[in-house]
Formats: structure tokens, sequence, C-alpha cells
């Protein structure tokens, strides 16, 4: 038997998503069959849909926040049974023998991860297919367990935005006592909020919009920073042990980095781009300061994000959408228009 | 009394180093009074006798890496006694109160560091005048010990291209074990090759002239790597746990970042300036790769290499030039054409 699947897809980078149906590889024996609940919207969703990584396979169904429920397990499968609630991330496999992999950093494979959507398995050579669908089939080492305590809709941004944002966080040490500065207000950004504050942090937004103040307050930032307004950068001068960058699109660096303290970082998640306007290194040699980039998370830290989560009450702040507004979503999307995350209902599928 | 000084200065932009007679302060309580033996010739004393940084002082006396013998001491100081042999580098004074100075880091001073030259005295807000002169008046808190097992000539350069290189090398914990890279061999990078070697790394140079191979394993490198030779470059990907980049003008950091390890850092301390071509996030993000500025380093660090490199025999390779050379030494400094760092027998200024 080969699994028949009803998803919503692009036929090419121009091509609106469309309902499709397709194939998924019979489960193998340590294979997790997965019912999909609901599958958050990525950015990067929208990136690969069109092609603008110049990578693009098609047919391509994205989708790599999934949450759902485990419908069939293989024999060699373990820690997961039929019924159980289960998340997918951007990952679906790695090389599991590399120093990353055997470090359970798998983001950092060094013969590459094998993505969720738009990738190819390395067992079968057939190209992966993400979310935006009614099943999936991936090895119980990618599976993540939901705590029942999590809210499952708004849960599903944690598999990509969520453990984005938690793993530099943790890299860099951020806890009681730290301060921390988030640049940018949307998935990415409002999970660093919650997150860096639930450590313990002290946390500030930088925002080029003033009336982001009293959204970036409930979310958890103690200071918001006009970062138009001079006086205001000036202020910030040596303030930040780290600067969560989560602007997915070209932007100065320059005028953040002296922001930093001594030995500070500035991370990049957002952007996949030069850093043009080009960085001073006079910025980076004053204070000691680094600017640094971070990917996802491994397997076993995004399991720790999910638990930190449940634990402390945390998911993404949601809009829910049927899969037959996924292209008016993605058009908002690219207008900003959005508290914070789409998160598609699958059950919408079988309507659509 | 006011010390009559003399010593070779620029007085324009455009002019030549020539002789000047200067005045230093009244030594204060806490000064100590150096009788000046040898003086390196750093990469900046050009930059800065000429303005390129727009921030130059006239009359410029360069000069910051000082080899020199106490010949008077205040009521104040402690740990000099006339006759001790003593070094200066590139500061002379910080505020001493700001969290750096507390932490001996007085180079990355909140407030900036007196600099030893084309600074202004933070007391009596005078120019201060560098090495390239008789003798120099310094707080004792900002003189260093050296040991008479260093070659007095050779050491000179340790207060500057020394700690420049030991400092990044001991901040990103370098030591048995290590893989470190050094791009460039000039005055910070043969340096670099020696001291990272004497802290048990293994060490590679990245050149672009094959020449090069010979002095480079002779400096302590165990690998040469070809830039241009995109075989080579692909064979390092993911080696490096440092990246030491002495490169003072600009250039291409991309082709290098891929050579870093999982967490691997590119520290720039030769470069100051746009990092033009820019810097692609997508290199730093695989791998989680940092790129870091690093600034020479603080006293009680200096005074630490100064003892490192006594106990290991390391110092700088020099070429002994008379003051009246000065000249002719900046325009082969400018072809890379020194072997690797000029320092000048300031007996010589008797004569010149």
């Amino acid at each position: 038997m080969t699994l028949s699947i009803r998803g919503f897809a692009a036929l090419s980078e121009t091509a609106p998503l469309a309902p499709h149906t397709f194939t998924r590889r019979d489960p193998r024996p340590d294979d997790v069959v997965i019912d999909i609940l609901y599958c958050g919207v990525c950015h990067s969703d929208i990136h690969q849909a069109r092609n603008e990584w110049h990578n693009s396979i098609y047919p391509m169904v994205p989708g790599h926040e999934i949450i759902g429920r485990v419908s069939d397990v293989g024999p060699q499968v373990t820690g997961f049974k039929k019924g159980d609630l289960v998340g997918v991330g951007c990952m679906v496999d790695s090389c599991q023998h590399c120093a990353s992999c055997a470090e359970g950093l798998e983001q950092y494979c060094e013969e590459g991860a094998t993505l969720t959507y738009n990738g190819v398995d390395r067992h079968d050579n057939l190209p992966t297919y993400g979310g935006y669908s009614d099943r999936i089939v991936v090895s119980h080492k990618f599976v993540l367990h939901l705590s029942p305590k999590l809210d499952l809709k708004s849960a599903a941004p944690l598999l990509c935005a969520g453990i984005t944002t938690y793993s530099p966080l943790r890299h860099w040490k951020v806890g009681a006592g730290s301060k921390v500065a988030i640049i940018g207000l949307g998935g990415l950004g409002h999970m660093g909020l919650k997150l860096a504050k639930a450590m313990g942090a002290d946390v500030s937004l930088f925002t080029r919009s003033p009336g982001k103040e009293a959204e970036a307050r409930r979310l958890g930032a103690s200071h918001v920073i006009l970062s138009t307004d001079s006086a205001q950068m000036k202020a910030a001068v040596g303030q930040f042990d780290l600067i969560l960058d989560t602007v997915p699109h070209q932007h100065d660096l320059n005028p953040y980095l002296p922001t930093l303290s001594r030995n500070g970082t500035h991370v990049l998640v957002g952007l996949l781009g030069p850093l043009d306007p080009a960085v001073n290194s006079v910025l980076l040699i004053h204070g000691r300061h680094s600017v640094a980039g971070s990917a996802i998370g491994g397997i076993a830290e995004t399991q720790e994000m999910l638990d930190f989560c449940s634990e402390k009450g945390i998911t993404a702040d949601v809009e829910m959408i049927d899969i037959g507004q996924i292209n008016t979503a993605y058009e908002r999307m690219l207008k900003s228009d959005v508290h914070y995350r789409f998160v598609i209902d699958m059950a919408s599928l079988k309507t659509a």
C-alpha cells in the first residue's frame, strides 16, 4: 500500500496553492503515521512556494509547524502509540552519524538535515511534502511529544517560530539578569518576547512603529525602543547581552551594534542573504561584539522547548484559518497583517 | 620643570616624519618616566600619521610598541623602580571606574581609553605623544614589566601585535586540541601563528601566495591553505574553531566562513571599516557561526602575554631600523615588504 494524501500544493512558482492529491511512502518499521490537526504558516512557506530561494521542487506542499495525532506506528517505533498528540517541525531526518547529529544538533547535520518539505528523503530519494495535508509519515526520531496541557492550535507555531527563538536564547545562556532585545514583532519576534521573558530576562523590543508599545508590553517587553529616535538609541548604548534579530528582509545592523554590552551578540534568525548595508567592523571591535546566526534547534532541544512552554503556559498568538484561505493569508503576511501567526485548521481540507 | 623631548613627528597628513622637539608633562605622583630604547612600527602608525582615520591631531609622534628603562618614578608609584626594563603599549590611561575597567579590560573602557599617541590626556587635556621619541611619562598602572629573558628589540611588537592576537586566542579559549586558522602573514599574522602554536593549537595559515608555505611552517603553521584554490578551500570546510583575521584592508569574509566548525568564530583584528563584500547570513546560520571583533587586550592580560612569551621564548621577527629610515620603512610596509615588523633603535635619535 502507498498512502494517498490530500493537501494543498503550489504546482509552480507563480501558481496559487490549490487542492492536490499525492502519495506518501508506505510506513517503514521506525515510522509514525500522523493525522494532521493543525499546521502553522511560516514566512518561509511563501519563500519556497514562490521559489524565492531558487531551490524549489514542485509540486510543493508547504508546512512545517505540524500538530497531529498518531494513527499508526511501525514495529520499531518506541515512545509513541496510536492516539498520542504529537508535533513535527522543520526536519524529518538527518544523517544520524556526524558530530552534530551525535550531539543532538540535527539542524547542523554535516550532510544536511532532511527538510519536512521541499527536501529529498535520504532513503528513497523522493521529495518530501509538508503539513498542508491530512497525514504525514515521519521517523519516530523526528516526532515530538505534546503535553495535553498545551493548547493544540496555538502550539503549532512552536515547532518553527518557537524553537528558532528558543535555541539562541538558550545557546547564549539567557536567564535571570540577562538583558535581551528583540528586533521585529512578527511570528518569531512575538515568541522571542514571550520566551526571553519566561527565562527571566529583562526584555526590550526595538521597533520602528510607536503604535506597537502596548502589544510589546503585553507579550513580555519591559522596554520599547523606537529605533527611529536617535535619543532612545543613544540611551540604549551598551545595554544588551543578546539581540535576537527576527527581521526576514535586508536591514542595517549598524545602528543596533552599539547597544550590545561588552561581549554581546547580535544573532540573526530571520534574514537569509547578504548583510547589506555592510556591517562596520569598528562596531564589532569596540566592545568585542559578535554577529552570529542560528538555525531552528535540535530535536532534543525542541522537545525541551515544548516542555518549557507547557510548564510556563506559553503558546503563540494565532489567527485560525481554513486551508481555502491560504492564498489570502500569504498576501496578508506580506503586509505584516497577522497577529502573530496563521494556523490552518486541517479539518477544513475535507470541504476544500 | 617640564620635560623636553626629542622625537620624530608628522606635522600634517601629507608631511613625512621629521625630527621634532616637544614637551611632556612634569611627572605626577603616580607616573613612571621611561628612557625609550626601542619602538615597534605598527600599520596604524601610518594610518594615523596620514589621517586615514580622520581623527589625527598634529604634530603627531606615533609609536605604541615601546620598550624602555625606568629613569624616575613618582612617590605613589608601586612596582617599578629606576633601572627596571618596561614596556608601554597602545593605552596610557582609562577611566578606571567603569565596568570594563573594573574587570581589567581597559581597552573596552566605556569612556574610551587614553591612547598612547593621537589621544588626549584625561587629566590635563593635552595631546599624547608616542614612542618615536627619547622619553615617555606614563602612569604606573599602564606600564608593563619585562622579563630579562626577553630579547628587548624583538619584544617591542608584543605590545601591540602580540596582545592583539593573544587576547582573542585566550578569549575564545584556544588550547590543546583547538583548530585555529590565521588569515594574513604580516606583523599580527606572524604573531598569531607563534602564539596559537605555543598555546597548543593545531594552526593553519590561509594565504593567497604559494610561496609563503615554508615561512608559515617555520612560524608555527601545521597546514597552509591556498585561499585561491577551491579544492583546498573545500577540503577545509568545517575545520576551524577560530579564524583570526589580521588583514588590515577590505576583503571578502564569505569564502572563509564555511571553514568554521559548528559554533566557530571569525574574529577581526586588522580591519577597521565596512565588511564589503557583504557577509551572507546563510553562512552564519549554517553552523551557528559568528563574526566578531577584538581590540588589543587589557593591561593585566598584556602582562600575562609578556610573561607567557618570556616562558615560551616567543618574540616577533623584526628588522631593526634607525629613526631616520622611518619614511622608507612606511613605504616598504605598504608593499608588505617587511619580515615581519620594523623596530626602531631609538639610540639613533641622537644622530638623526
